[in-house]
């Protein structure tokens, strides 16, 4: 396949438009990789770097100040959603098609103005990373902050996730627990014999059923919990007393509660049951107190910065110590969509709002 | 295949090895009812007549009264144990294999009494019937109701179900329901969207952790019900909202609650859920108080008439009207046991008792 050829100097719109039409769905990013280190190699106030399907771009102006930008190349799969195309609704041009929200949008503002930047106020690190949509072991950031931490170090990053054009800070934890209750089996003609597992979880399901979710304020954002039962699954047959159930819990919560806390926090909750932690992740504080971050927040304007509830890989940034936040185009709703879509002044503006603030 | 011979002159201990030795799985009981064909039509005090693997054997004697004698001659899949073993337990004779329970013990009597007994005291209908161990729609004794019921017309009915030798009247109705709960799908990193149905099952949990089964007389017998959770299941994935729920409940009813009631008593039970029936057979009062049956009972002696609490065919019985009762050898909790076993002496026990009856 030869390379695919990117046009930096088109709009970022039309820059949106020809990188979603390069198919990168997860393990299928090098196409996509190859065309923007041939066309970010030649630049020369960028030093570019590849690790496997992850292009690394960095200024070095000698700054006492570095930003990280970065941005995943890849999609969930497509849904005879490409090539993208441009409607018009309620008068405004929209760009429908796989990736146009998660994230390419955001990808082609950071090639943008990667391209354009040649003398920013801060020296910028530009990230374009891969595998980001299927297990975390092979997720392209996580890879590098494990094995190249030095390109990812700086004072503040932005990960361009769709914020429908909004600043939004940090993000929740993340912890999923199997809880369990054992009994004995027995033919249900003689129950009495046995002793029914599903029974003892009405307990738990009482605890989670009153369970009052938080919401917590973190460095001036508001941080809305959940604790939920996302799974149930017990029973053998229409005619056994079953001997185990598993009750599967997924808590959403805030950065201000280690991931250690939310296990304690489970554990406490659910007293008496056989809890067993099949997933965490800790959480990230917005970092709106940096000095960075209130420059951006100033530079951008709009709406106040809000929280972000998923959790994201700006996660991966606080755990190197680098304040992080999402600002990118898009809905999120509509990420993974069949309908997934953006708004082409949303992609303008995000350009807009990152130009304003490196460029004062 | 040759035809299998068997020695109806030999003792019921010795008919029971030799019609376990003969394989007869579910679907695969033609060769045993072509032995037991054989081998009864040549007598002259028998009328017998054949219905797929069901073998119906009548005296014709103008008796007042007309007991029916049945037992299914399938079993269960073999696990290596056939051919049958006899073996010495403290002290006692043991014989070893599939289907010395459930339950050609009780037919190799029943063969054995059909052979020696050309003049009962009463008119008796001799039932070796198919299918037993499988689906409803597939049962031989259930064939016959619906195609030949002249074929089962009697009085009163024993069916050689295991029961340990001793009388054991009627069963217990069973009724399958699944009870489920609605909400409304959202990503549990924004719960407070959707609308968990999990969480909502929890009433439904408390009612049943709270239930005091009852215990019931019915004609002179305890029984004893049962409402149990065998199942739960809900959950798209570890971070959807769950929008449905399904507990599997079963509930075994006394035979004085007709099917109609137990309906009634769930559904008023689960009130609030989405409560469906998915299977529904009444019980089977024990027919106790028939004049054959009191008779029945003094002749057998030995320990007074239990409920049986598993649903049986003897409700097949009941619904044609004929009061029917379980005599037979062999524990039922050893019924399908990969140590599938009786005591000798209980098959000697069940054949005494049921030619002391029928000679008296």
């Amino acid at each position: 396949m030869p390379v695919a050829t990117l046009d930096l100097t088109a709009s970022s719109i039309d820059i949106t438009r020809a990188i979603c039409d390069v198919e990168s769905v997860s393990g299928n990013e090098g196409g996509l990789a190859d065309a923007i280190e041939a066309v970010l190699t030649p630049l020369h106030h960028l030093e570019v770097a590849r690790d496997g399907d992850a292009i690394v771009a960095r200024t070095r102006l000698g700054r006492d100040r570095r930003v990280v930008i970065a941005g995943h190349i890849d999609t969930v799969p497509l849904n005879a959603n490409l090539p993208t195309q441009t409607r018009t609704e309620a008068d405004a041009e929209v760009l429908w098609g796989r990736g146009t929200v998660d994230m390419k949008g955001g990808c082609a503002v950071q090639l943008k103005l990667a391209h354009d930047l040649v003398d920013p106020t801060v020296d910028v690190t530009w990230v374009w990373y891969d595998h980001e949509e299927v297990s975390d072991a092979l997720n392209g950031l996580g890879r590098l902050a494990r094995t190249r931490p030095e390109l990812l170090a700086g004072d503040f990053a932005i990960l361009g996730e769709p914020s429908n054009a909004q600043i939004e800070g940090g993000c929740n934890g993340n912890l999923r627990a199997e809880v369990r209750a054992y009994g004995q089996r027995s033919h249900s003609a003689r129950s009495w014999i046995g002793d029914n597992a599903i029974h003892k979880i009405a307990g738990a399901l009482d605890r989670l059923a009153a369970y009052e979710p938080r919401t917590v304020e973190v460095d001036g954002l508001e941080y809305r919990e959940g604790l939920n039962a996302v799974g149930i699954t017990g029973g053998i047959a229409g005619n056994v007393i079953p001997d185990e159930v598993m009750l599967h819990v997924n808590y959403r919560f805030a950065p201000s509660r280690s991931a250690d806390e939310a296990v304690a926090h489970v554990t406490e909750l659910f007293d008496g049951y056989d809890v067993t932690i099949v997933d965490l992740a800790a959480g990230a504080r917005p970092g709106l107190d940096a000095p960075l971050a209130q420059e951006f927040v100033a530079a951008v304007g709009g709406a106040a910065p809000k929280p972000k509830y998923g959790w994201t890989d700006v996660a991966r940034f606080s755990a190197l110590g680098v304040p992080a936040v999402n600002y990118g185009p898009g809905d999120p709703a509509l990420a993974h969509h069949d309908e997934e879509r953006v708004p082409v002044a949303q992609i303008t503006a995000v350009e807009e709002g990152l130009r304003r603030w490196l460029t004062a």
